[in-house]
Parts: C-alpha cells; sequence; structure tokens
C-alpha cells in the first residue's frame, strides 16, 4: 500500500469512542495516536516514557501530582498547546466540555501507564487501535 | 521552572525565519519542533529515522522518490494531515504558499538529513534551535 497524507478530521470521524486512543501513524518505533475526550481519565502514572499532549480541538485539563510531596495541580491545554508530561509523574486527563487530542508515545504504551487508579468503564485501558 | 503548556500560535509568533526549525519541546529522546515554511527545501535523506510531519497551517507538498527505481512522486498535505517519510526515503518538502508545521523526530536529526543536495541558501541546516 502507498504511504499517502492522512486528514485528520477523516481519521476523527471514522471513530466515536471516548478516551479509546486510535493509532494513526507510526515513527520508527514511536505511535502517533489520536483520541476524542469527554470528562476524566484516571490517575495513572507511565515509569519509563513522557507522554506529548497537542489539543487539536476543545481544551484539556491534566492534573498533575509533580508538586513538592506530590502536591496537585492543574494545567490547562487550550486549542493548539502542546504539553509533556514527564515520565513517572501521575497524571489525570480530564475535558469536561471534550476535545480531540493528538499523542506521541512510544509503540506499546499503555493508555492507564504502569501504575493507575481502578480503572472506570469509560476509559479504554489500551496500547492503541488501528484507525 | 514549571512545565507549562506552550501555546504554539504563541512559539510561531516569536521567530520569522523559514525552514529554521524550533524545538518546542522533548518527549524522551526526541524532538517536537515547529517551523515556518515557504518556498523548496532541498532533497535530503535521513538514514536512520523516519520524519513525521503535521501541516498547522497552509499547505505542505513533499517530493518523494520512494518509487520503483527511485521514481518521483510529490504527496500533498493539507492543513490537519500528517505524513511519515520513511527512513531512507529522498525527499524535498516544499510549500508554494507558504505553511506552518510540526515535526516529530529524534534529537539531533539534521534538517538536511545525511544525504543532500547542496545546500541552498534560505536553508537552514540544524538540529533546531531553543524557540
Amino acid at each position: 500500500m502507498r504511504n499517502e497524507p492522512i486528514d485528520l478530521a477523516t481519521a476523527f470521524g471514522a471513530f466515536d469512542q471516548l478516551w479509546s486512543p486510535r493509532i494513526v501513524t507510526r515513527v520508527n518505533d514511536y505511535d502517533v495516536r489520536i483520541a476524542k475526550v469527554a470528562g476524566e481519565h484516571v490517575w495513572h502514572a507511565h515509569d519509563d516514557t513522557d507522554e506529548f499532549f497537542l489539543v487539536l480541538d476543545g481544551e484539556l485539563r491534566i492534573a498533575l501530582r509533580d508538586g513538592e510531596g506530590g502536591a496537585e495541580r492543574e494545567v490547562l491545554l487550550r486549542k493548539g498547546s502542546v504539553y509533556v508530561v514527564p515520565r513517572g509523574v501521575r497524571h489525570r486527563p480530564s475535558a469536561p466540555d471534550g476535545a480531540s487530542i493528538l499523542m506521541f508515545e512510544p509503540t506499546g504504551t499503555s493508555s492507564v501507564g504502569d501504575r493507575h487508579d481502578p480503572v472506570p468503564e469509560h476509559v479504554d485501558a489500551t496500547t492503541g487501535h488501528a484507525l
């Protein structure tokens, strides 16, 4: 199959499930994943990898426990903002009004990390699905 | 310094140079780079890495020699499209009407690859600049 550009709007149109990343393409041993999100994800941490977020539409909030003694704070990513959660940092993404996001992370990275709170029904624990 | 979200519009507002990627953030040992581009880049190839492109504004064309016997073709990335140039493939980005792009590639990757045609004055041979 010829390697052709992928239109992200078309890719987002191909699925509806929330918090269920789709793998758009691969770069070496990394995935480029997209997800539709709304409401709260789950507190989790990736022990061995940073995680990159780009907000393509809407607003994403990421609660972080990266303060002194694990103090909690929240960052707000508006449309067109990027953010990297460093490896090991417990975080919980949320999007009260919904958002469309793009992520870069090593192939095989779990959406709920290596350590996590109990995973609620609406969160898909996955290493990403094909589009 | 606290790790805060970066607004890409603000980041693009901080420089004017064309074909001169700025490093927005790092993900493990990868850079997230942004660039303003217009006109033609140079034919080049990265021997050891794929290269990811996302078009944030405008249109990007990438000429490729990935056909049988190195036959040339061109892909068109409209705003909101992504594309990965596989390692080893000779390519030449261009943007007749200008574009703003985001790239994802290993830290240290040269903007003109490991093999390239003579680099014209308007192309910055760099591993990326700080914002």
